[in-house]
């Protein structure tokens, strides 16, 4: 077959693309995904738009080997989405069928994180490595688990929900209702958290100075701590600490080869991810760091498309 | 082929067995390891007495399929064992090089707490499933990871060190030298650790009149927890409340199908499990839960050379 279709599926946007099989963009495409019409009307367009674009590129349904779709949720058999994180679309659906049913091809579907992990193992930072771990800061924190070469997904679609690992018993209330979840502290949500609750005690800062009147984000932490702010510098710190623990259970459980570090708080780059590599050394056994790599996400929105290609390879 | 060898290379005792391509023992045989006298006199005596029953029980060399060895300790890709926890052997030995040489089979070894629970997939707790977690509770916690059929090793053989995960932020200090590792508080270990910290500010109890003069073991706890000493079990619930916080880390990042618990702690049965079951809603994800088995391991002391025999057929 000489083209792969990806698709990753967002709360927002929708991303079409077409790849040949060396990974090569042919055209990609963004519209709004309008999941609010539900997933018929929204999948009915997603197919309409694919199809035009194939036949504008004069790319004929015998030419390509099939369509992978990066969803945000758990997937079961790269089939059906157990559900779809904010999207009023029924649980349980068989995705893969129904947009089989739309484009007659062969469909399969994976969470976005799982599928973006597959991204930059094909083509991004984790290029030449079978044995790769995933993880996307930003929201929350989600995971993709690749060993041997294949997506640990689970038998309900939960493998890679690393964000929901308990770092603290008891702890901070994460947003799935239970306490002392992984992302509850490390995720920029929780970093956000963690300088709101420490800004309302302490008002001596550049990062008060900063973002007063208006809301605060993850990059003004890292904004102010890189311009010298102690008080920020201690928020990063907290953050890279926690990052270290949670990063470390999955070293220590998994062993992998590199770690490929996604989302928006990895933007922050070496400024966090030296200090975080520093703090594995507390949490992460010796055997687990000899010759591991962690390294920054490359390929930024393509992940997607990409890793989705890559699943409908697979 | 018509008869594996199973080997479980054990601290004290090494366990040799030969089984058919069913998993029926031909025959099984225990010897001391005397690890003290180094590995070479070792390996020899361990492939000396294989030989001499192979001769016995009338099986050629040819007929068997190879030979598999569970040890304690990281393995690196089935041959090269990182090092021998409590062994004085030299680190990163080829052990299925030194072992091949002497019995002329092709060998393949992993790490101990792996085999068994290859064992038990075979033909114990775990049959019929192929995404297994096998967790092994005793003098320290050990993880086998199954998924899809094959042992998460790991690069350095690191894979399935669970027990050094990390549940507590500078926490209670670990064998290993890092601090706040799962094993700290829920192996035997642990266990004892708790209750003879307790004991020093409270005598008021069976446990303490049951123990009295002689060393504490972790089924003092259950036994005096099951008679109905109230502070006993206090010691139970923490125990139980620290393993489902440990187990739900994994269940969040791997979603197995079954997770098969062995060693000391887990005899204990299901006064132990029903707490776990039940503290486990509080740190899986319900997706991760549904249609999860948590079982006791069945095979005991078999699971080691039955495993190590599958290992052998892998």
């Amino acid at each position: 077959m000489d083209y792969y279709v990806g698709i990753d599926l967002g709360g927002t946007n929708t991303k079409i693309g077409v790849v040949d099989k060396e990974g090569n963009k042919i055209f990609t495409t963004t519209i709004k995904t309008e999941s609010i019409d539900g997933y018929e009307i929204s999948l009915n367009r997603i197919a309409d738009i694919l199809k035009e674009n194939l036949k504008e590129y004069e790319i004929t349904l015998d030419k390509v080997g099939g369509v992978g779709i990066g969803v945000p949720g758990p997937v079961v058999q790269t089939r059906i989405v157990k559900f779809f994180a904010n999207f009023p679309w029924p649980e349980n659906l068989n995705l893969a069928e129904e947009f089989e049913k739309r484009i007659g091809l062969k469909v399969r579907a994976d969470n976005d994180v799982n599928v973006i992990t597959l991204g930059e193992m094909w083509k991004g930072a984790g290029k030449g490595h079978s044995n790769v771990l995933g993880i996307a800061i930003g929201t929350g924190i989600g995971g993709g688990i690749i060993l041997n070469g294949q997506l640990v997904s689970g038998k309900n679609g939960t493998g890679g929900e690393i964000g929901h690992t308990k770092l603290v018993r008891d702890g901070k209330l994460c947003g799935c209702g239970q306490k002392g979840c992984w992302e509850a502290y490390a995720s920029a949500t929780g970093l956000i958290r963690e300088a709101q609750g420490r800004l309302i005690v302490n008002k001596k800062n550049q990062l008060y100075e900063m973002t007063k009147g208006r809301e605060l984000e993850a990059k003004d932490v890292f904004d102010a701590a890189k311009a010298g702010d102690k008080f920020s510098v201690d928020i990063v710190d907290y953050e890279a600490e926690y990052l270290a623990m949670g990063i470390s259970n999955l070293l220590n459980t998994l062993d992998p080869e590199i770690v490929v570090l996604g989302g928006g708080v990895s933007l922050a780059g070496d400024f966090l991810i030296d200090r975080v590599k520093e703090s594995l050394k507390k949490y992460a056994l010796p055997s687990a760091l000899e010759g591991l790599k962690i390294v920054q996400a490359e390929l930024g929105n393509d992940a997607g498309i990409l890793g989705a290609a890559y699943l409908a390879m697979m």
